[in-house]
């Protein structure tokens, strides 16, 4: 490790041997370039999620789009999904995204939830192509730090597709509830401390607090 | 009918007598003092529902204050539900709304859509107080006319309330994704184009498909 001329860090991941055989892989929001060097290290992954932001779309699309082609779910918010797409209509911004590559689009729209777009519906196990899917975020009274909700809601949502034996339409929904759950966790403390303090009762009692706001019956 | 010195239309509705005995009402967004006069004349009414704008907010606060008082459900949006407050987030700004008159507050968030908060969930037939409501809006790949979507919010949320013998948490929740529905019919037209072709078939069908954008299974 040192830093390239421009004062970045050549960071050089390296997975570890216990981990190459892993069936998921989340490539969260770093270089493009080293998003695809964790991924060429892991050759036996079933499914690829990731994340990216502003500054790479803006200034790296290149490798940004390497990277895109080979995801099977990509988490970015509203404004990242607009820009990488140069679509404001979000309907129209997710379909040319998930043009580049990716499968799944699922969109965090902060207080208001998240919604997830289907490109291909098979690998849900859906077999037709079929509307987005919504999930709720839970209103606040208050918000200590908003700092890590996107990437507490990625952590619940493909936390809850890896544990989970096969990838149903209704897994795929409940992990987007789970990203919620998690995301509404992170920001009521500041940085971590609340998601070191949660227990599976608070998790599971939170889940079913999103489908009491949410569902009809 | 004239005008007065500020130019405003000295505009004096009169309940057309078929009217007077009505058992549900709503106040649209016109001068409080117009709501006010409206109200006055149906005495017999058993739910009153109210809605406003940051025009009357601001300059119209007092006469705003006394229809708040009567109403039993408000629907504004985000931008009018703080604007009303002086409270940046929207759970402390719904509980300081209700705390002017309205026993539910129901918010348009536009194409995110809205979420009902409850100050009195004995008026929706539940015991104790409980969580918001969160029902969707329908991502859509074209907006042809947004103009009159939040009325026409209303007028599926308040008219399927209307229709049913009693008011429940279901029939409220219902009527929730009701406004959604008309709502996404309202802007894939101009004007009222969309709505006056409108067949309950399709709004059924689009009921289903509300739910299903946002239930688990």
């Amino acid at each position: 490790m040192g830093s390239d001329v421009n004062g970045f860090a050549t960071f050089g991941p390296k997975i570890p041997a216990a981990y190459a055989d892993s069936e998921c892989l989340f490539v969260p929001n770093i270089d493009p370039v080293l998003q695809a060097r964790v991924r060429s290290q892991m050759p036996g992954v079933r499914m690829v999620c990731g994340d990216t932001m502003n500054y790479w779309i803006a200034d790296h699309r290149a490798n940004l789009a390497k990277v895109l082609k080979e995801l099977d779910v990509l988490l970015i918010n509203d404004g990242e999904a607009k820009m990488l797409s140069g679509e404001p209509n979000l309907v129209r911004a997710a379909a040319k995204v998930m043009e580049m590559g990716p499968k799944i689009l699922v969109v965090k729209h902060g207080e208001y939830g998240a919604t997830a777009f289907f490109c291909d519906r098979s690998f849900v196990g859906a077999k037709s192509v079929s509307m987005p899917f919504r999930a709720p975020a839970l209103p606040l009274a208050e918000v200590v730090d908003p700092t890590g909700a996107g990437d507490s809601f990625a952590g619940g949502f493909y936390g809850y597709l890896a544990s989970q034996p096969t990838l149903t339409p209704t897994v795929f929904r409940t992990a987007m509830f789970y990203g919620g759950v998690m995301g509404s966790f992170a920001v009521e403390r500041f940085g971590t401390e609340r998601l070191q303090s949660v227990s599976r009762e608070e998790i599971e009692a939170r889940f079913r607090l999103f489908k009491e706001i949410s569902h009809l019956e």
